[in-house]
């Protein structure tokens, strides 16, 4: 169990779908900090379940208590412990689940790792598990607006068949993208991604989808060569969230089938700095930021849990036909995308972090 | 900088790429393997410069010798230094780098993170620094193979528009692979990647490619959620190889287009465990190993440094044409089958000793 | 801000003295594991305060509520959060010292190096930051006695100047200590001690004390060389509980006055193992455990809070004097005494989980 | 395995006494820094054996190489690997202990612990293991000197009973100290010395002693509490050294007999800071340094193997009388002066990165 993340700025989580609360304790941030609930609630509530037709129908509020860490609405720069109760539990909807493993989710797995599992809802595999990354990714994204103008914004590109198209990454706002009820900042693409997640839920399937992500005005020198260079340590978070299968940085899969003279990014004066024409890069060369806008894309897979029958196995190996109840997603990109943001805040601070001891004790 | 990796298999390199030597201080190897250099040898034979007519000209027989960590052929559970002396400089190559970065090279970022950088080679971003991930990789490859029978093989997939067909990643041997010059099974796409990386070389432009692992009889229950859950490990090594940008796992992006009902892998019975009917899932679910095969395609951009004239701006933000000199691959997929492999081999084992602990001390 | 410790059972501590709750989060406890409040709660009352008239004024129940990470009363092997609140807060009594830094307290310290400081008791340099500490170090001893018998009891062995005499550290048990009003098992030293705490509590006066340390039926082997050394982790956390100045382990400083002929422990065949026929090595030899029992003692300063007028200056370096008011321990060994023993468990299960992994896939 | 030490200036160690090589990989040394073998050279020079006819009769020059992180001498913010060849191997005096373990050696435990091990000089518990630490210490105490004027000075304290008196930590430089053969500043306890260790050479034994070690110049602020505090690392990484048995900080184990109102240290107005009148502290409060010398002690039982006949038992039980070959040091505190004075640089300068980073991001 690995529940934490990062060297300066530090996070630990905890807390199953069903347990008492979930929360986080982040070790390292900077003291005197202005920080209250309000700076960290409007990212859970993008997160929530239940906070559109298309969603789940699990009601939580998902209000979060600052327990320590803070005084006086101020940083002390000790730890800082956030909960978030757990409220609308139901675990009998998990009761034909105890016996057969759901396909392509964690419960087969879970059971062969611990020998033993949460017997509903999910426990730690639980959607729940990541508003310890969105919460503390809160506190780290104030700490990079404040202190670099930094902004990170993410966005639904893609659900199963249907793109969005015409997304410039340089102007996009969060209000652009919260005007769509899927997170989706091209109204055509929403339309018709509103129209098949709706089928889809109807029907008890699910389907899958990308999130977009761009970093803006990230100072040069951010990543720490070789084994947690830049685009090494965002991969690593971004397929840390559940249901994640791809991961790309600038050009991506893509790039992979150019010629290095069409591909390389040629640099030129840009203010008191060098920037490049093209940014195929996506912000990185040699794991570490070089100033332009850093872009990737995750992409996810369609949720696993489904109430179409499914046939499978039982836990002893039986042939079942499982038809999962409780309440779940048909599509996880919109609410995926706070937590994309809050991941790659978590990165991005504690790189920035680690950079700083650098300039602080160099000899030049 | 951050040239460790690992948690109970841990791993330090160093080394530029014209300093006296390369390598990398292994600790927590399991203590009474065999080990000689002739167990490390190969895979960096696989990796060295010059191999062949389409890698690079600089020619280095990146001949290791382990420092410390065995008596008589065996570990002794100590720190294992492995060391490559690097003897073919030409650092007069270089000559007029020193002004103008390289476009989508390390020169500048490196230079903004450090405020200095090695004047020639490219320093600590040159692929001779991934010396140590494969020499370090071939040891962790062996204890995977003696006591869990564990295969990573890796192979070419695509290299521009070329993709080879075919290929069953189940039975796949490394000496399929190793037949072809450019490391892909398909003997077809061989000729036609052979083709065009011979052109490229002699334009003096370059290309991107892709490649593929299979990582066979991985016991289920490794992977450690939340952040690092295995394919969360997997895709952080691999970004951090140099020049990559892009991972996938299982279905990966395809996948992000797929509903549930088709994507879901249902359990069958195998033998004494569970196993799946499809694979979707590439061996992993809820960020644990399955036991099924474990399944990824990583995506390389074309080398940057090109010696086709390019329009840039050097240090000081001077427009200036760049036509670089030293010897430098056209194509870096054949040369990274053995750095993935070596990446996957680390992760794995280091997730197979934290999992060994665990179930050793487990109340059930 | 470093609140986290360990590899394998990797804690993580929050709160302050006058936030709303304390706590800790374990990643890496072992499934199965039978574990409910009850377990936990026994060492929070041997260390809370209001326990006798010898120790602070302050009341706090210090009840345990397990968050997250167990189900049914069994640990899932997922992070389980403990959590204490933080009720008899009386921030008044501190009003006189904002502007006075104590004498030998962590006030400046604190100011210095974040900026800002919790405005009243102590905040994270309080002793409730030890909450943490023993409530993880009670579910680390639980494992380590279900799993190998391990025994750890910590006692008073002197106060200021009165020493404990004859104790013998084999077969000591809790009960003989907390008999002792100041978990000293040596009755006549108990009653002197009694009376000089008394006299010093009402003088407004402090002193200081040492604690003993038995860490009995240790398997050989634990204990992580180099820098992790068995002995080396013991005195890290030891002298990371507040207050401390020294740690010794087995002969200690009454050692290096001795000769290797006089020194050296022979070996004898004890059972089927080798033991030694002294102990001044104190149980361990190269920094790994060799099955003889681990003692070691830990030297504690007198409190720094005292009522008693002191001559000092204020933060901008006017002279005052400073009358200390609050209520704070006379002498903080007897409350000590868990928290050295929350400590070893700590190291010792984290080391064990180490040395499981090892042996698991060891070549021999 | 832990043979790594450090967040930020990172170092991990390997060889043993009688393999090819020993050595050190330091990642996180600033870039920019002037370093060449010179800089290093003089304290491992200072640790050799065969330094004086009181240390043992092993020759060995102990020649440092730079192998990588630097280009025309000047670091380059890359992992710096430091090299030292092993050349006076005489395995063949290790025969007779092949199945003897030496009394309060390393050799049973190592066996233990690893099932297999190096079959002379000791291996990874040799005080050749020391070397990275040394070579390491010199870097670290470089940049200490050259940002933060920083002095780390120690020296031996006490051989057996003699004890070195009349120091004062505030004006004692490193040339007094190296005026003595055993490193005593103390003239008249340095003959006593001399004549003990003489004597104690001849009869085949050996005597412990004590190092005493002060660090002037340290900015207030460093140290991470909890468990990083300054005196826990202080104290893990001094207990790390081979043959320690203790360590105190400030007044030690003397304090832990003193009342609050004699060991409290009162503040004064000292140039632009507070500073403290008395210094029982040594330099510490609240875990984190506070601007006034830091002082130390730390234990050294006497050395394990001895040529003194002892009465034992070998590997399988049966008794057996050890006489130990080999060249062994009757009295190690000499050479330990610089591995202390190595330790101490490399925690303080890792606390000085990790507190750069926070003042760096501060919001005040």
């Amino acid at each position: 169990m690995s529940s934490s993340l990062g060297t300066l700025f530090r996070i630990s989580t905890f807390g199953e779908s069903h347990c008492k609360a979930v929360g986080v304790v982040i070790d390292g941030c900077p003291p005197g900090l202005s920080l209250t609930e309000e700076d960290i609630q409007p990212q859970l509530d993008r997160r929530r379940p239940g906070q559109s037709a298309l969603t789940t129908d699990r009601q939580e509020a998902d209000q979060v208590t600052i327990l320590s860490g803070t005084e006086n609405g101020r940083t002390l720069g000790t730890p800082i412990a956030l909960q978030v109760a757990n409220r609308d539990h139901r675990p009998a909807d998990y009761s034909n689940m105890r016996d057969i493993p759901r396909p392509s989710h964690a419960d087969y797995t879970y059971q062969m790792k611990y020998g033993i599992r949460a017997s509903s809802g999910g426990g730690r595999s639980s959607a729940r598990e990541t508003i310890g990354t969105v919460a503390s990714g809160a506190v780290a994204a104030k700490v990079l607006k404040e202190k670099y103008n930094i902004d990170i914004i993410a966005w639904v590109s893609s659900v199963g068949e249907i793109d969005a198209t015409d997304i410039d990454s340089e102007t996009i706002t969060s209000a652009d993208i919260d005007k769509s009820i899927v997170r989706c900042p091209d109204s055509n693409a929403t339309a018709r991604i509103t129209a098949l997640v709706t089928e889809l839920k109807d029907l008890g399937d699910s389907v899958g989808g990308t999130v977009s992500c761009v970093i803006r005005n990230v100072p040069p020198g951010l990543g720490e060569p070789t084994y947690e260079k830049l685009e090494a340590k965002l991969a690593q978070t971004m397929l840390a969230i559940p249901a994640t299968k791809g991961f790309e940085v600038g050009s991506g899969f893509a790039g992979s089938r150019m010629r290095g003279s069409q591909h390389n990014d040629p640099f030129i004066k840009k203010n008191n700095r060098l920037g490049t024409v093209t940014n195929n890069s996506g912000g990185i060369q040699g794991g570490i930021s070089n100033g332009e806008s850093i872009t990737m894309r995750i992409g996810f897979k369609p949720p696993a849990t489904i109430s179409l029958p499914q046939d499978t196995v039982d836990f002893s190996g039986e042939p079942a036909v499982l038809e999962a109840k409780g309440r779940h997603d048909p599509c996880v990109v919109p609410r995926a995308v706070p937590i994309v943001e809050g991941m790659a805040a978590l990165v991005i601070l504690d790189m920035a972090l680690l950079q700083e001891s650098r300039m602080a004790l160099q000899f030049l």
